[in-house]
């Protein structure tokens, strides 16, 4: 929101038509999808008419498609919801999961690409995640990459596809699926040879210096990496020439970020200039990221308060007490005291002491027909076992002093 | 959180056969269910495996039933979520919607569901909801109450979603109906006259008098709202003996929530003692309810901050300017300053600082070659066009002067 990012909020399904077929995600992608079954007498057809969606970037293109017109321009949205995959999830991965995306519509500057950089990496660091580094290409300088290593232009989306496990297969294996996949075995070998290189930067770089469109490439490159490094800390944004992304839609600057003791990547993202406008919209240029939220918080420290139990545990001894002890929780809960009522058959003091013990809280408060009857309430502190009978009307004022005070140390 | 209820998230997906058949939503609700499409080799049959979670109470009960034995004993849980019907949905209504529920399993005290009243209760009145009341009923009056009507045992489930439709539909219109189920007529018109009538209170309790089971309905009625009425204030529980409910898992207690101004019932909720163990558990006593978010949502005055711009807007009138004011941005923002830089094509002046009042940001920053030159910023108020051009050192203490002033009477 510091950035004038707005939020919104668009539902779980699309329409199938528009994730499948559209080249909106891309064949890989599609597969992917799971798909409603079509309802009422359509049922029995066995056909489906809607989709959970796949990630949060095709609804925010649908949604500029439709209601452009009605929108800021450029258009600065954040959604934070869930995504649906069809996988055989590895570690740190689901079916289900959490997005958290930023995205700008409408502006062609690299200064866009650059803004939605720095929000993740200052999310990262807001988040006490160390050590992260972003690896940045573009869609356009691998594109001309393919072209001057004449990699037939029918096979471009798959050779993409089969780079892309690079870091995960090795160049071995890579090779061995490019020529599967009908690259000719000297091509396959200098392409993944020069990207797996320890130079890779220089030799992409030499190889796309006599290709214009391998120029703009390489630009939208250094632009992303001289706007947000100098932000985001030196050494943190660098030129990976193996990075591809899996989607289809990307046409720019792309981007992955990873971090030490985080499985895969935790961010990505990159410029989708020709999305909306496949989905029925006009020629509008996007970029945008997210941020995998389940991989950052498998990797964070538990949160102390995760763990502790109530202020105050209320007896109920018998069911005279229901109504007072309700109505002493209420009171005690509007004043931020955190309490618990309890709610079994037992009216054994002892075992309702034992349940008050067993959820950790710091006081329990005793209030049986003695107590009732001169107006009175026992109040006890679960760790020390002291306690004290004092009137009904100081019971607030003496439980807030006693949860003020430190717990004893002998627990 | 005051009450002692733990967050619980459960997936968008359960398992077609938890929902459908099990008499956990019943017939009519099952209805709605959206199912998903079986994937991978089997996509061709046609078939459904999983389905979108209907409500958030079946996926409580078959956490309870899988995993009770490692939840403490209750087990309070909230949980926030989308829920998903394959409705047409009226006014106020969504196929997609947010529930807000509260459940307390493993306790059959009267406590317990007022507890759970209670905290929805106080919800409300913390959202500002103002006029309220709840309609209190008991599913076990309502089964004594068919008996002692009279009403042939395999036409309950059916005459009790006919009694529900009293408010939408009129006496008449249900009388026919409940007729054309197979009702006697006579039956009929007792059963909607007495229930219809001013005092259907005093008819029910008449009633029941004679029935041992329509007595405990009754008892369930008076402990919820005499355990629940003092913490809410008088007149706000009412006995409302045409309150049926739309789903088959209620068993005890159940409750509606409506108020002036907001479209049909605003939370609601009951107990449920027997789903657990209709959904593979042990025989566990529950009792839960709900807050239908966007119906509350819709009635509830906009926040004034949604109308707000941001605090400053960086122009950006040549590419050199790129670099310094994305990292004058990070300061502003990290400083707690929300600002948008110009992310357009146009290099004029004029239109950029009309971009920044457009979107009503308070400052705009003008920073073209002279400043930069002498290391200078220009900082303009867009309200008033004052503008002062001070050292870019000097620059974000003026500009928290410049936001701490109030705004300009004029616009």
């Amino acid at each position: 929101e510091s950035y004038g990012f707005e939020p919104l909020q668009t539902p779980a399904f699309e329409n199938l038509s528009l994730l499948a077929g559209k080249d909106a995600l891309g064949a890989e992608a599609e597969k992917l999808i799971f798909k409603i079954l079509r309802r009422g007498e359509h049922e029995a057809s066995g056909e489906a008419d809607l989709a959970l969606r796949y990630d949060l970037t095709v609804p925010l293109a649908r949604v500029v498609a439709h209601y452009g017109h009605q929108l800021p321009s450029p258009y600065k949205r954040y959604a934070f919801g869930s995504v649906w995959r069809a996988d055989r999830p590895g570690r740190g991965r689901f079916r289900e999961f959490t997005q958290c995306d930023v995205d700008i519509v409408g502006s062609r500057s690299p200064l866009a690409d650059a803004e939605i950089l720095s929000a993740l990496g200052e999310s990262l660091d807001a988040l006490a995640v160390t050590g992260w580094t972003a690896q940045v290409n573009s869609r356009r300088a691998l594109a001309a990459l393919l072209r001057v290593y004449r990699v037939p232009e029918e096979l471009g989306t798959q050779v993409l596809t089969t780079l892309d496990k690079l870091d995960k297969l090795g160049p071995d294996e890579v090779v061995t699926e490019l020529v599967q996949r009908g690259l000719p075995s000297d091509t396959a070998s200098s392409l993944v040879g020069d990207l797996a290189a320890p130079n890779a930067v220089d030799r992409m770089r030499a190889a796309l210096r006599g290709d214009e469109d391998g120029r703009a490439g390489l630009t939208e490159v250094d632009d992303l990496i001289s706007l947000s490094s100098p932000r985001l800390g030196a050494d943190r944004v660098v030129f990976s020439p193996q990075l591809v992304r899996g989607l289809d839609y990307y046409t720019g600057a792309i981007f992955e970020i990873t971090a030490p003791g985080f499985t895969g990547s935790i961010c990505s993202g990159g410029r989708y200039d020709g999305l909306v406008a496949a989905l029925g919209g006009g020629d509008v240029p996007a970029c945008g990221g997210s941020i995998g939220f389940e991989r950052i918080l498998a990797a964070l420290p538990a949160q102390e308060s995760d763990a502790r139990g109530p202020d105050v545990a209320l007896t109920v001894l018998d069911s005279d007490a229901m109504l007072p002890m309700s109505r002493l929780a209420a009171e005690l809960r509007s004043a931020g005291i955190t309490t618990e009522l309890f709610l079994g058959e037992t009216r054994k003091l002892a075992k309702q002491l034992k349940w008050a013990s067993g959820m950790a809280a710091r006081l329990a408060v005793i209030c049986g027909p003695a107590e009732r009857e001169s107006g009175e309430l026992t109040i006890r502190r679960l760790d020390t076992a002291e306690q004290l009978t004092i009137d009904r009307n100081a019971a607030l004022a003496h439980i807030h002093d006693q949860l003020r005070a430190p717990p004893s140390p002998a627990t």
